[in-house]
């Protein structure tokens, strides 16, 4: 398994971390058709948990079996499949050493009003060892007034994975009674979410695409006085990258909703263009027939390795 | 390395402390251009949590970098340098032994709305022993409703942090339900949140320069009877440092809001005046351009050298 | 140090208490010009946290300085001097030896409007511990709507102090929304404060000198049906030292807000024939000027030696 | 990373383990030349401990430097690289994810005489996850009178390991006062030696290549009853393999002392034809000039290829 | 505190460790007379435990005094004062920040018979942290029947003392019943102590000066084999150094009995020759006058300097 030069560079941007954390981050970025570019494109299934089964899977009933990721993410060529602990125990086992496994530590559902957003905790950094996974995966919603409570469980989770050698990812989506509802896509507001999860030590960090649009009034003024460029989607992924610790920290932009392959393969571009790491993509994925699905992936890794 | 009158005069001070946390607050006194005077600057970068990335870094791009405010710190002559978990590990192995680090345990970020201002814990004290830090550092908002939690939380933060042989720097920040805007700088507010800091335990209390103003008019009864001065900002300065244990405890000034030299060197003066022990002086440095950054904190030392 | 036959006396009071506190008790008991005679009075100095430095020191401002306390309790013959833990450790290793310390373990400052008056915690016993003093400090606020949180609390020190051999004082102030503003200082409600703190377990209550009014009209009835005498000073400390088990509790009395000399000799005066155990006299002791403070602390000593 | 039949085959051997250790397992098993036939080939550095630097390396000084043990074991294409903790820690960060990792967990050295053999434990469980291993290795001395002592000790970190999603690799070597020098590789013994570490719950097991004599006379009566071959080595090999739980736990062969290409190539095809799953080859790779090692690595994994 | 290239350049060799431990070694080599160049000299003084105090400090009568130690590394400019926990206790606090500290874990007196030698573990890792030390340090006997025991003691010292961000020195003296009195010194058995020690995870190694004697036959074989030359100091210090990961870790040499200045001068300069990181020189400092002390480890500093 060597490494390639451009991966000893993205570690080296990790060097306050052991080795065993190195040599996970080291096994995300060496794995699939991506293997050694620093790109990435990673499956992601939670939408079992966060909308329900019929909602996530009744496009593509076979999606309902939980063996049908593992299966979809090592036949696409991904880096990692990441789900939350049932989904991963279901399979685990069965393809061990198949695939890099993210457990996703929190998870929310569609069932409860909670006054504040806010994920529960589901799994441990324990079960992501018993399972062999890779890195934890967690959710924060900044803007929440529920974030101190977010922020802290966070802090203790990281602070126990990179001591037992896993690396952490950080799924930050700001929403809440701080934001408005088109505010939660606002460039100023991703890439200030983006910035929030490098500070609280993420390795990885996933945020949505951003929009070509200015939530906080006093952002604004700073994008206006200094000309940060907005317009197109790069120049916004750009901005991200940048929000994101200069580039040393890895960001990868999620797929969202359901679209067409045109406007997916579109987006890829963008956010390849503008120095974006990779994707995470999940219904765009598992909602589609299996092997549309895996065409997809492979035309988005093309992208992804042109860049 | 020898160590100063002044310097041991310091430490005097911090007699029921153990020789693990003396020897942090040497180390802190004895780094940089000020070395050895009992004066300091320190560079502090938490806007980018505070703020998010294009507030605090666009203004000079580099400064996206972490690794650009170790090297400031370090060029500049600063006494130490204090950022969130996230900055201190993307270069703590980088710059190991060369700037006394402080590592900030709470931070705000400005998406949310909290009923009553309070900070997220983001780092522990165990994080600071691996990072190499001198010190742990803790905002408090004295004013918030949430005033118990904060304390109880730093108190915690602050035995461990002592039996460890770190040192503790506390930002005392008046803010809440229990406070006027403006009374936030009030000279009475400003003067008592030291106090607090000091009867907490920290060993270094952060203030912001004061106002000619009294919020409370019990305090301003007794103002108007003793005639303290509070007309020029020395004046209120020498209050501060009066209000922090008689000048038994080091407390230091931030620089507030980006703004021109002159005014900042009149203001460093006025602090000097006072009897204040020094600065912490972030976005008036890093949104710079560096060589007018290192140019600025040197005429900025070279005021406290003088007084 | 031979104990006097009042001591073992009073220490017999105690006997469920295991040797250390007993030990620390028989210190306080055996320090000072009331050494043996089981009156006592004690320094308070927590009036910087609770009011602010100018508040409480600018009457007398070499007062700003943590060692004035401790020099001024030790030569005016105080049986301990008690304090917040930044005061203490500002000169515990200075002092060490020289007065009994008490360690106030709860604070609160006059900047947050909390909805429920209670403290913060801002030390622990092995605070107490490492700053070598014979007894833990806590304040309730009987009346509060927080009131069970404060027991509670206190409960877990009391129980941790007793167990590593320290005493336990507590400060009884009832007040919140159950009680009027001038019912804090009725009769009833004092002398009801004082058995809530021997039902907690201190081993040393401060109250405040009560008034000749009745709060609770259920209290009403019953002082009336047997003429319990509220009229004279005496007569009400002789009810609280008789709530206070018996006076098998010792109980001691605040001196409040700064007044004359007379005033407060006569005030000492009532609380000795009433047979109270002393007073616990911060502001008319600290804010006059040194030679003052240490004539009227010998006074008010002589009162207590002669009743 | 698709795994072949024969690694899932392997892997249903172990089907009590938990995922994330038979993950190590399949990581195990799919790297290197052999990667995916089931076959494997070890480099092990522990002779600087067991041995002494020169002894060591002083045929081939550049092995002196631990980087080269890390950089022969990538560019053999060997499936893992095993040494104890010093030799790891000093090549770990700088190689992450290029070649699994075996913290060798306990050694000796042939400087003190002991009693009876048994090495000294000199890592932990968590320093492999620090370090980023797949496994821990162990060394027992069944025949030693210390035997429980080190049975226990295994027991302990070996139910750890698994727990936490690591493999165990378990050297087996008999000596000690129950058995004769030469004895130590008897076939009964070796044989028995290794069923001993498949009972003890080691998931690799090794020993060394057995010779044609029987130590103890009840083992001898039944080779005889029961006509067990042990005339050529493949028939020696056979019978170790029937040992380990009829193949249902991998075992592997050392190397021994440094000879020459032809011998070790023979005595490989002999472990091959008997159905040995690999070798671990440790003075006979780094004891040779680089290129010369490298070629006899890959001689050796082709021996098993075609097995 | 820049840091010199040749500074970096060791670091890079401890990349697995924290950058807590990574400050600890910079603060190490960027102290003292000198600081930056890769070369160390430090104070040791345990033969008041070791020897008592007349055979330790009778020839300079100053040196019962644990203070004057502290003032002859600071005024030597020596990179570090190495004692057990009692000399560090008496002058910690008032030395704190002046000389970085390393505390003796283990120590031995002359009065027991040991049946195999084992020093007794005398200090803590937290005893380093609150006395403000920058690394531990610990003395292991290979050749020793207590062999195990030692190793697996500091075993969980060096874990806990890393994870807490300390580095790690182990003085390896090898003796015991596996080792003649004369082979102590022997050139294969001081090399194979320094390997152990690496092994064992030390940063820093601290062994004796070899002399030209081969103990082992083993060793004997492969020394005259590979023509490794050991006649002159230099050639052995090269081969010690060679030892300890081709001088990938730091290796230091004792003074060992107090001997006339030539005779140490030309110790040294061969320690430089051969490549040797520098020296920890006791007797032959604090046992002559102050002056005469400061002036010859002026003299072996400028010998590392040239170096």
């Amino acid at each position: 398994m060597p490494v390639t030069d451009r991966v000893k560079q993205i570690l080296a941007n990790y060097s306050s971390d052991n080795p065993g954390t190195l040599t996970q981050i080291a096994r995300l970025l060496n794995t699939g058709k991506l293997a050694g570019t620093g790109k990435l494109v990673i499956l992601p299934v939670d939408q079992g948990f966060e909308h329900g089964g019929a909602r996530s899977f009744a496009p593509n009933p076979d999606a309902y079996d939980p063996d049908y990721h593992f299966q979809l993410a090592v036949d696409a060529g991904c880096n990692a499949y990441a789900a939350p602990l049932g989904f991963l125990e279901a399979g685990a086992a069965r393809f061990a050493g198949q695939i890099p496994l993210i457990l996703k530590l929190n998870n929310s559902d569609s069932l409860a009003k909670m006054d504040q957003p806010i994920s529960a905790i589901t799994g441990s950094v324990d079960d992501a060892l018993r399972l062999g996974c890779v890195a934890i995966g967690y959710t924060i919603y900044p803007g929440s007034g529920a974030r101190n409570q977010m922020y802290e469980d966070l802090r203790e989770l990281t602070a126990e994975a990179k001591s037992k050698g896993l690396a952490v990812v950080v799924w930050s989506y700001p929403r809440g009674a701080g934001i408005s509802k088109d505010g939660e896509l606002a460039i100023d507001v991703v890439a200030y979410g983006a910035q929030i999860a490098a500070q609280l030590g993420a390795h990885i960090i996933k945020v949505k695409p951003p929009k070509d649009f200015i939530e906080q009034s006093e952002a604004k003024k700073v994008f206006e006085k200094y000309n940060i460029p907005t317009k197109t989607l790069s120049d916004r992924i750009r901005h991200v990258v940048q929000s994101s610790f200069a580039g040393k920290r890895i960001v990868i932009f999620s797929g969202g909703e359901a679209k067409g392959n045109d406007e997916i393969l579109a987006e890829v571009k963008g956010i390849a263009e503008g120095g974006g790491f990779g994707s995470i993509m999940g219904r765009n994925a598992f909602q589609r027939p299996r092997a549309q699905a895996i065409k997809l992936l492979h035309d988005v890794m093309e992208v992804y390795r042109k860049a």
